[in-house]
């Protein structure tokens, strides 16, 4: 089909022409005189996308998947005890990821379109009197719902309960887009991938260890190879890696970076709350209701916008066939009751008045009783102020 | 500024990421054995977007003015009188640029925003009793009102007046994306260029030679060099161009007509014919007027919306800087007095959905009094139903 | 520097610019419709790659060194007890992973620069009277020593001693390059990386399954997350995978699968054979010595070429800085003692002919007392035949 | 066939990565307000790689042989009588292309293999008592033949006859690759393609012009379009082009002016100097002669190499069959005769010693009785030295 198509589910999200020129280059000898400027560049920045001063990055040749278990294996004792909040389909899936590796998960259910819940999470360390608990497993922002959670409210939950459990959070969908700040909250293990916030393709894995993390490193029991830490700490102090890195991928990470930076992380977090405030003013002026529960806990990477009566898949498929527009379907207790416009990455407003058009047709293609263009003029009304501007609104 | 940039000026125009890619490559030797399999794959399949049977293709490392040159001078004697319409800025420069070289131009004006008047042409050439005139030089689609005229009706005029000249035809705006009859319209000389209809960057020059066209060659008077088709139809007669040809640009051209066959040149122009009729219900429904005086002329490769009091450039302006949205200014002699959206190439619906949601809100930043969002939802109206069944209503 | 470098290193190696095109490419869901037609093109051909017409292929966001984990954590119990043959440096990291995992390695020692001993692993087999040795873990391609396994032997050896252990195979420097049989040396895992045969980015583990291994899935015990063939059994049957794919990397798989079809495999093998006599003919003139000791176990992917007195880092050094050439080190038990060639990929003889003239002056001009021209006369004798003629001098 | 494929014609030349990643880009609209902070960059940097300080520098989509048409349209008035030696095709072209356009040319010839001829020229401008002739027309290197003019004692030779005549000069194959000293030498229009040493695409023609010939724009009297100057100059001053320029190309430009000036005017002639000697060592080797008849007019970016007996086209196509090798074909009056090796623009001394291993094999294929590795050790006594030290030897 001519034209471009649009990509808007929430990951793998748009990969820059800059970034996708990055990556058009010859490979190089990884064990060069020359290949640690690469990995420096990109040890010596990554921290910053993180908010951490101290503790250390990794990056590694895999997904977020691996990182889940990276954070696991690299910090915690063989069969470790650990708490986690299921609160959507990721968090749900981080769990099962612990479980498999063999590590016991005391699960905090919460309805899904609600946060981490603080509050519980307090209180089940407060039981803990032994500190038997080694980490509590975070989703920052839950894919699958649309949700953020607040993670300097969990951080607090956790000192109010005087435990010393690591906090791991799973930044996938927030990291690179959303402001993190794993200094201020005491993160001790913040994971990502490639392929959200950093807009490259998937298969980076990428890895912020606090100091008090990395002092687990050695004494972590837990059997690991391919992401043993102990092996990359020590190649990536030469400047090298402990095997092949994927090359082309840290090319395009690098570039990524310079966008980043170059956008400045506050404007890019400013710019993911406007967008963001648009697309929740055309859910609004469409007269849906957004899976999130909560106006505190709206995530502004990716809204799932509830349909009644099963017509979601059917919507999804619509615009994906007639208007070239990829929206994400609902995944786990939320299959078929919901879709998902992903917002993050290298998106601006005209992008998004695109994608709000061709969810308008496919949702009145499918019979939903949309007011025509009600959706687009209330966008419209956000995107014509400025992101800045947005973003002291959403702060009100 | 992130996300991608929205170019909807009237060339050039979106170049497909296929195209880019196929230009991606190393140079190679233009007089190895292996050459003449690019050039005439090309030199082929070009007669064909011409819809011309008979006679011959020519590609050169120019643009579309350096075809306005070459299309002269291979076929008119040196001093030679012509008949040429003004209807808008490029009637304007083909007549100038006639007029450089040395040709006598008997201008036929009409009020920018009408096409080419056939009357007036027969007129023109029935008044020619002693056939001075060598050839007439017509527009197809004037890309600076958003006017195309009619090829069949001034074949007629030209066969009415029983006189020979021939019909030199500017396709540049129209060829690749309009449907274009170059034997049914019996044109002798099209030419066009590579940033339009045909989706690339710009730098290669289109020359469609009837027969009879051909036939001059020889005796033209004209002195010539770079575009002398004498060399270019003795060495592409061996699979080989008379000096280096822009390879990089040939390589993207093959890739340019692969995409044309595999949408089909009928699919093509029944896709503009939608993506246009989507554009001007958003202009109805914003209260504007297009330059376009008659529907019958309406272009469906750009429209140009007046817009009163001076604003044009200010909008311009604004959606540039912006919405990240380039829109076509005034030229000539309606400078400042409107605005163009090109929607022409590798588009779709929902990058004009993009594109309209731009200029509505660069319209109402300018104070430009409209209903938010109903030139959307007039676009959605068109936009929804599929391009076969736009082209047929237009048809009626 | 100006013009290109020459990456002579045994991995990674070139990406032709072809596959390099395909990866420049937009992202897309992998949850699409349409993704599944990518993946099973690529899971449908790879097993032709491994020579084997049942079991499964496999694709990870990894490399080589994650297939080493994902080939043992698939197969075997926790703390299972395997046999290995060390006889470089891969050979040691594979049993290095093995044993970080909590497997009991019975490592078969072999001088480096001799292959596996098929002899050895016969007698520890057959000591192995209660079958406690769940696999054997043979290196095909020695790559620290240029140095190639007899697989076939090998499987006679395992057969001999009537063991059920599993037989896997770290084909990561021989796959795509030299013939691999799985079928008819009974390989239970192949495990490859995406960076060597396969002429592509590091970034992608590829495994390949027999039935047999197939059948150990569900009941190995170890642990496992990331790299659960369960889940990826699952997901890919439907078209899917489990957890978001390394995109970019799988269209320039797609690419270079395409590549090594097109060429023919049994072509591939005779060209790797053809470049490696050519180098090989330019060490004798040289009057160097192969790290690899016998003429039957010549590696055609890369030659480790002993350079006595600690004169090898300075080789390899002044290559890179002054010819823009990169040639391998010595690693291990070979550190300072040799310099490698790889010879694997997108080569052919020209650009062989870059880094033998390279490497001829990098030698001169650190004094090493060669005849200026010997080795390049040496290696056109060879690369003056054709690659099939050579083939079948080498099987003389 | 895998691997690189050699190009070494004398243009088109390698197009380095940098370039190639630079020119793959979206479209932007030439008259936005940012067009001009390109075209500018690149208008402000070309004078300096003509070595001109005063005088002006323009850019056409167009090739070297449009420049020579642009050339003599906007300096000469019609009709006009123009001097040129002939000592070569490209020279012979150049004086074909000013007969054609209606010039009349006093030719003074020259035996191919020799420059042109300074004495001729003053004598020829000394007769000229009444001044009649307008231009002095010189190719620099002479392409087929592999021959440097002296420009400095040809400007002498004008100077000494006291002739006002300009003096126009074809830089195509040296432009960006030799020293090129337009103010020294007080050339008046100087031209160039992208092709060369600008190592681009062909596609774009290169202008440079001094004040003297700048004045005569306006007065000149021959009939242009495509190329009149008059417009460009025009439009250039506000930043824009008189018609769609070729943008794609214009990108790349400005990535091989970066490399050019990265890299230092001076030490890219140097290492022509320095490459172009090795290709002479490597002839000598081979008992083999130049085209070109005198060491003081070698050219350093293309060797002519004579071979008797017909086998120049044999050898040409045996490289290409069976090595991947382009070598440029005798040209004109020495057709058949000879076979030429480009060594201008991205190339490095491993590149050429590929070229060179090629071509000596390519000449034992066909009988040429080489001693085997002869040429390469030549060559390689030349690269083991430094490009600033060899240009220093090629100075003495």
């Amino acid at each position: 089909m001519p034209g471009r198509h649009f990509l808007f589910v929430p990951g793998p999200t748009n990969v820059p022409d800059r970034v996708l020129r990055a990556m058009h280059r010859a490979m190089e000898d990884h064990r060069s005189p020359t290949f640690p400027l690469i990995l420096r560049d990109i040890l010596d920045r990554l921290p910053k996308v993180l908010g951490m001063s101290s503790g250390r990055a990794f990056v590694f040749a895999a997904t977020g998947t691996g990182m889940w278990e990276a954070s696991l294996v690299n910090t915690l004792n063989s069969g470790a005890r650990v708490l986690a909040p299921r609160y959507g389909q990721f968090a749900h899936l981080f769990i099962s990821s612990a479980t498999r590796l063999g590590y016991k998960v005391d699960t905090l259910e919460s309805p899904w379109g609600l946060p981490a819940q603080p509050s519980a999470i307090h209180d089940a360390l407060a039981r803990d009197k032994e500190h038997s608990i080694q980490a509590v497993l975070v989703v920052h922002n839950e894919t699958s719902t649309g949700v953020t959670s607040d993670l300097a409210a969990v951080r607090r939950a956790i000192d109010d309960a005087k435990h010393p459990a690591l906090l791991i959070v799973d930044g996938v969908s927030s990291i690179g887009s959303l402001a993190f700040r794993m200094d201020e909250w005491k993160v001790d293990v913040a994971l990502a991938g490639s392929q959200k916030g950093f807009m490259m393709p998937a298969g980076l894995g990428i890895l912020g260890m606090s100091q008090k993390a990395l002092a687990r490193v050695d004494a972590a029991t837990s059997p690991r190879a391919f992401f043993d830490l102990r092996d990359m700490i020590k190649q990536n102090d030469t400047g090298y890696t402990p095997y092949t890195p994927a090359l082309s991928l840290l090319f395009g990470l690098q570039e990524s970076l310079n966008m980043l930076f170059e956008e400045g992380l506050e404007n890019v977090a400013a710019r993911h709350a406007h967008l963001a405030s648009g697309v929740r003013a055309a859910v609004a002026a469409w007269n849906l209701e957004l899976c999130c529960r909560d106006a505190s806990s709206h995530s502004n990477t990716v809204s799932a916008i509830m349909l009644p009566g099963g017509e979601a898949p059917k919507v999804i498929r619509r615009a994906y066939d007639k208007y070239q527009l990829s929206l994400g379907a609902g995944l786990g207790d939320v299959a078929g009751k919901l879709f998902r416009i992903g917002h993050l990455g290298d998106l601006n407003p005209l992008m998004l008045m695109a994608a709000l058009g061709g969810t308008e047709m496919a949702l009145r293609d499918c019979g939903i009783d949309i007011k025509p263009g009600a959706g687009l003029a209330a966008a419209q009304d956000v995107f014509r102020r400025d992101a800045v501007q947005a973003q002291k609104l959403a702060a009100d």
